[in-house]
């Protein structure tokens, strides 16, 4: 009989407790929580602020009466593990309940403490009614103060997942809501041309979104900014990022990363031969950049706790490493993202070759009523292929595309293993070729040389510039919104009207979604013409790069009206 | 300059033409449609019936025109190939509007001719209005015929892909339909196990759903059954299956294979040097049974298009054989599948080794108030854990999960690296582990001898036999209906109870979905229970499984009541 304790009662600790009796009938198994409730979905918090999930009750999943009954766990909530006496193989608890602080022995110790949202010290933050999303207490204690409030104004200073779903949900509950963002976007998963679906999105729905400007300080109510803007918000919700919760950990002498999260060796075990952490607290091994990092994920979590629960009872495996994927709903778009993407690699100056993909396609059949253009960013390595990232934007089953990218990814796979992908397809849910394959296809005449690309983001450049781009649309299509100087010879024409375009000059070609363009640009390149580009994204993706930065930042646009259909 | 003649102008054959122009700008390409549309979506004809794509125009994709004006490429309908000179490299064409025939040279020759739907000469099939559904004429004549029809029964022959979209689509148009299938079951792709979840959903919308007999003969508007049944009809929609379109190889004497389909090599050349066919009329490499099979889906006719256009211009290629996967919606149940199935195993009486994996979860967080059961099978090799198959049903994203099944088969990979996969999680598109890591731990634990399983098919003997069946659901949940004669010791009961159980018969457990009896099975192991299986699939499954096989059989249901939730 081992005695088991574990540190933490939310995904990691509970689902290790839960493998751990699974494994064993006899071990004595105690999980300490510091705050009330055990096993409460801390992704879903920021639903309940929209009244998606109703009452706060329902986010807590297992009670601990539930524990000990069905697993023979026991889970003490309202207890702080305050020390870990590794000498004597003790942690000290204080029960919040009872005032007690009392000793508990353990044969193994798994730390689970999760990470805490960062409240910097900005000067003037008394004068502001300032909030944090981390559990059920916080998201009901956030839920309830607004429900009160007279004026409706809201700031989230944050642009990650937690600033964004916050953000969301309460502009639904009818909330002036601002979100601030220090950087030039919100979510890093997501690469800057990417994300600007999300930050238009934001924008149309309501939100005031602010990038690119920094919280200065606090007045009464007000958030002000560096850039002098002074932002009304009757309640501030502070989601500008989490630390791991290492102080127990460091108090104890365990060793902490330089990352700032626990240090664990490929079993999750800390320095400690028997203390073992999991979860937003350690750091891991990512598979694609080669370097340690911290990984706030919930499935990762929870595939640590397995694993821990496992070694503690003999059972091997092998640590994989990560490659992190993650998803999030922007009111009426789906995002979703793994592995690498161009600014990762770039803010980790990661001494790489690759090259990207970007294409749009319908999400399903184009004649079903309700196909929606699916946005899609592959990044793959140069030579080799081999498959480093996927980004999916859309309003329809984005998740599924990056879902396929992160098992390719998982298991080594390249982009010709893209084009050979047989994924199941009838109207209702897909394309015959879906847009994985499409992006195998593309990346492959890529690699093969067999046309070339310009991103997006590099058209108000060449426009600047004056380069010669051709817009290859029908011409009522054209006349609905096109590229200022863009000539508009339609793919319908291209062979008669060839002679139009200049042979000594590089040309850029572009349609709705690239498609058109493409067949124009291989059709040019076998007339002879040798400097020929696709603007990847084409007018479709251009009009949704251009568009918040044109509103953010005042200046001309490059189109004459934009077009999002 | 080389002259390419493509026969047939649909899926396969368009998609070729389309990739042929973008490899030369030069070469004559000329593509012939018996029919007077080219490039329709043929997958999405169904949806015509139901109103969900209004117009029958809007199923056609591309018109001659458009082919001419966008890629150069003639497209000649209403033409028909009657014969191939293979001496001469000449086709003999028939023009049916001018009824001129005439000749045409080639260089290469694609035959795309497509598969025909099997119409059996069946006594009486003059005495009923008989329609079969290929192309938009078909789906045209049949939408305006029963539009125009008094009485409102249909009866829709064979159980396929094609006749269960048109019985849905026709059902939701408002007409009493019949769905006559011969074999036990509809939709082979999916084990009979599973496919009572889509006959219980049939015949819950209103189907008149009849599996497991035979068309004998036809009246007077009226199907009369091998049971004697008589079906009032005043169309029959033909769906029985359909045949590779062979005709013209044939008779110009290129090799057809034992399948009955055109024989191709690995780029799909037939056996003339210069021809090669494409999509239903070939036979394809199943690259999990080893063995050559027909294959009518949409997704492999254009990726063989493709590399028979680039084989055509000198681009080599690996043919890696097929898996086949396949998606339907049947009325508000999504169901896909991939790979091996079990019926396929036994039928193919392949010397294969082999497991399942069945489990029901949640398709999201299930506190999202749109979360639904997601019912999973995966078919794994034993003892090697690679990956061999899978099907799911449910009202969520079940393609989602079999894409990446189909993704890891692709590739090779094992269950182990589905418990590895880190797949995109936010609660309104999945939970933190996802029904694929699941199926991967499941089918470690099974393969590591960690625990036993029956299931759902086994129960009806196990119940008749008077085995000892415990229901480890919560008393309220047991009483809201049960497997007669099961004893119920909830989970939470489970270890102050144990000894209610006896040890020297085996045990088989159950509860909802299986979770909870998953853990009670592992505690009375470590119990020293040595007898123990859970019943996969538990009450949800076994009440799918046995529901509409009582109503067909009137026999006794196993169960004091179903429960579906």
């Amino acid at each position: 009989m081992k005695k088991i304790l574990i540190v933490g009662g939310v995904a990691g600790g509970a689902s290790a407790a839960a493998r751990l009796r699974r494994l064993s009938e006899e071990d004595q198994i105690i999980m300490f929580e510091k705050g009330p409730h055990v096993s409460f979905s801390n992704c879903a918090l920021p639903y309940h602020l929209s009244g998606v999930i109703e009452e706060a009750d329902k986010l807590v999943l297992m009670s601990p009466e539930k524990f000990k009954a069905q697993y023979n766990i026991e889970a003490r909530v309202s207890s702080e593990v305050l020390s870990i006496d590794r000498k004597n193989k003790e942690i000290e608890v204080k029960n919040y309940l009872t005032g007690d602080i009392y000793r508990e022995s353990y044969d193994k110790l798994i730390l689970s403490p999760g990470a805490k949202p960062i409240v910097p010290n900005i000067p003037g933050i008394d004068k502001v009614n300032v909030f944090t999303i981390r559990n059920v207490v916080d998201i009901d204690k956030l839920n309830r103060y607004v429900k009160e409030l007279e004026a409706k104004d809201i700031a989230v200073i944050g642009g990650g997942f937690i600033g964004v779903e916050a953000a969301e949900n309460l502009r639904e509950a009818g909330y002036n809501v601002s979100l601030i963002e220090a950087m030039d976007q919100i979510l890093k998963p997501f690469d800057y041309d990417m994300v600007q679906i999300l930050h238009k999105e934001m924008y149309d729905k309501g939100i005031n979104l602010i990038v690119g400007d920094k919280v200065e300080n606090f007045e009464e109510n007000k958030v002000v900014l560096n850039s002098g803007k002074k932002i009304t918000a009757k309640a501030v919700v502070m989601a500008i990022g989490v630390l791991p919760e290492i102080t127990l950990a460091k108090e104890a002498g365990l060793e902490i990363a330089q990352t700032g999260a626990i240090k664990v060796d490929s079993n999750y075990k800390t320095s400690d031969n028997d203390i073992y952490a999991v979860g937003d607290a350690i750091e891991v091994y990512n598979a694609l950049t080669h370097s340690m990092t911290k990984l706030s994920l919930a499935g990762p979590a929870l595939k640590q706790a397995r694993s821990v629960a496992n070694h503690i009872n003999g059972k091997k495996g092998i640590n994989k490493g990560y490659i992190g994927s993650s998803a999030i709903k922007v009111f009426d778009f789906n995002a979703a993202s793994t592995g690498l993407n161009e600014g990762l690699i770039k803010a980790l100056n990661m001494n790489i070759n690759y090259d990207i993909v970007r294409l749009i396609t319908n999400d399903k059949v184009g004649i079903m009523p309700d196909a929606k253009p699916l946005h899609f960013k592959l990044i793959y390595e140069v030579p080799t292929g081999k498959v480093l990232g996927a980004q999916a934007i859309g309003k329809g089953d984005v998740t599924k595309r990056v879902d396929i990218i992160a098992t390719v990814i998982k298991l080594g796979g390249t982009v010709e293993d893209l084009k050979d992908l047989e994924l199941s397809y009838a109207p209702p849910f897909s394309t015959a070729k879906d847009v994985v394959n499409y992006a195998g296809y593309i990346a492959s005449n890529l690699l093969e040389g067999d046309f070339k690309q310009v991103n997006v983001d590099k058209v108000r450049k060449l426009v600047e510039d004056k380069a010669y781009i051709v817009d290859v649309r029908e011409v009522r299509e054209f006349e609905n919104g096109h590229i200022k100087g863009a000539k508009n010879i339609p793919l319908s024409q291209l062979r008669d009207r060839v002679n139009e375009i200049p042979k000594d000059v590089p040309v850029y070609l572009h349609c709705r979604t690239g498609q058109r363009s493409y067949n124009a640009a291989l059709a040019l390149q076998n007339l002879g013409y040798n400097n020929v580009s696709n603007i990847t994204g084409s007018f479709l993706g251009l009009s949704y790069y251009e568009y918040y930065n044109d509103i953010l930042t005042g200046r001309e646009p490059i189109v004459t009206k934009y077009n999002f259909k």
